[in-house]
């Protein structure tokens, strides 16, 4: 599998602005060159078997395209430029060679839209079903510095870039087995969903934002983390919240699914009340939706009344459905 | 559980030699300084139960241990530093708390010894046994380049750090039922392996190499590593081996265990024969086992005549066992 792997991932070495792969796949460890003026990003994400996905709901290029996602987003919620992916993968022994291939076309299609060079990784035959571990490095200048979570003060706007709750609508129906299986087509947020790399990078090197991060968890989850780590509360108007829509032809989503369904990858950040934040970043519709507040309460203001606004993240989510 | 490992790896987040932990884990990505004269080094290895170790034979800090120490062995190779470990680490929900505590600490603790600092990672519920995949980023000076496994000639002695064996002895007294659990005292080569840091750096450094690669598949597998990357044979003679001891009183292990046997974490390379190579590096004993040749064959010199050498990793050898 692994001369597999090299194979796909041959293509030229040089990447964009001075950052290169200098020795990719196949020696101890990988070698990068990152131009002086840059800091390194490094995340990991898990894509598991029956945790992340399911053989029998995701086709293989989406399981591919959504393990590298994850990490795309968590360079894309810092600001950064993701530059180079590890991949870690056990399969299990009679796994059908189809299937990597499969996975394989769609991390690497992914990766090609961005630039991103798979420079390593691992792989193993796994005791149980497939394991994915992806790391994605990110370069990102020292200034303006990159977007943390804990910055956001008292009175900072929040918005979120597109729109919300369409991977968690399609997660209700694959788990309610009213469809054995989706079309990724009805369903592209959950199947493909679009990392906002360039919207990411022009929010820090405009310094629109005080904090930022991923839809990854939900909305509330997500929310909660800023808050947490900025010492903060929140206010959040249920009536501003950009819906998705699904299905074709296209309906709004459940409004709970952008309240708390998870895997949207759309971008949250605060932003000074001063600060002009402009309707679209990098052509993505940008939406208000809330208020940073002192204390650490996090509200929700619906139609009737105000409600506390507590994490429901996808993982609680799923168990209900 | 990622509470406490973000409590574990609270410390200083100031790294040798200018390399700096920026922003660690809690955040969508960590971030990292490194020096403007160095290079990333980035390794991933897996390590599954059943697969890499069995929690039946290993205590918990051995497999911690073992899990870090792949990663650090990979970087030695490449005459590196390692500055800065990501653990994505997924455990069964009836896992005891105390077994990822164990675990923890085994990998802390060797984290500790060689200043790295565990800067990030990932955590889910594993539907199967402990999954944990393991980053190991290093820094690199440009001048001298990093020891690849592509620079080995014709006429190149081969070189061994320590001693070979002792760690497939182990594993062969635990697949042989004989015992079902064996004391990391008497093979600690197996249980703690140390990675040979110092004496990868030393090698870099003075220019002693002309290929390296870190013994984890077994002396006939890598060896067959460094010939196709060079494209170039290899003639190693058994009598010279440095073979291990083990247990307590120390017995030298059976000379199969050195020529297949994995998970030694030693280093082998190759230097050009106008090289002086010192009987020891970094403290540790150095011993020449044989020679690079033309054309691609790989062959082993024994009392009884000369036979061909192939790969018999200890992936293959554990079936035999």
């Amino acid at each position: 599998m692994i001369s597999r792997i090299r194979r796909a991932s041959r293509a030229p070495l040089r990447l964009s602005k001075g950052h290169s792969v200098v020795v990719g796949i196949g020696d101890d460890a990988s070698v990068l060159r990152i131009p002086k003026d840059q800091q390194i990003l490094i995340t990991t994400d898990f894509s598991l078997e029956d945790v992340h996905f399911r053989r029998e709901w995701h086709p293989p290029e989406s399981v591919g395209h959504r393990c590298l996602a994850r990490g795309l987003s968590d360079i894309a919620a810092m600001g950064g430029e993701p530059i180079a992916a590890f991949l870690s993968l056990a399969v299990p022994a009679k796994l059908p060679q189809k299937w990597v291939d499969g996975f394989l076309k769609g991390l690497l299609t992914l990766a090609k839209r961005f630039n991103v060079k798979l420079a390593g990784g691992d792989t193993a035959e796994s005791p149980g079903g497939v394991l994915a571990d992806i790391v994605v490095i990110g370069a990102v200048g020292k200034v303006p510095t990159p977007v943390l979570r804990s910055g956001a003060r008292p009175g900072d706007r929040i918005y979120v870039t597109g729109d919300l709750g369409g991977s968690a609508a399609a997660l209700d129906e694959l788990y309610s087995g009213r469809k054995a299986k989706q079309s990724p087509a009805q369903f592209r947020r959950h199947f493909f969903p679009e990392p906002r790399i360039a919207v990411g990078r022009a929010v820090r090197e405009k310094q629109i934002a005080t904090s930022m991060i991923d839809l990854s968890d939900g909305l509330s989850t997500d929310l909660g983390h800023i808050c947490e780590d900025s010492k903060c509360g929140a206010e959040i108007r249920e009536g501003s919240l950009p819906l998705a829509r699904v299905r074709k032809p296209p309906r709004q989503v459940d409004r709970k699914f952008a309240l708390h369904g998870g895997e949207d990858y759309e971008l949250l950040f605060t932003a000074s009340p001063r600060t002009r934040v402009p309707p679209r970043i990098a052509g993505v519709p940008i939406r208000e939706i809330g208020v940073i507040t002192r204390g650490t309460k996090r509200t929700l203001i619906t139609a009737r009344g105000a409600t506390a606004f507590e994490p429901q993240g996808w993982e609680h989510f799923r168990t209900l459905v």
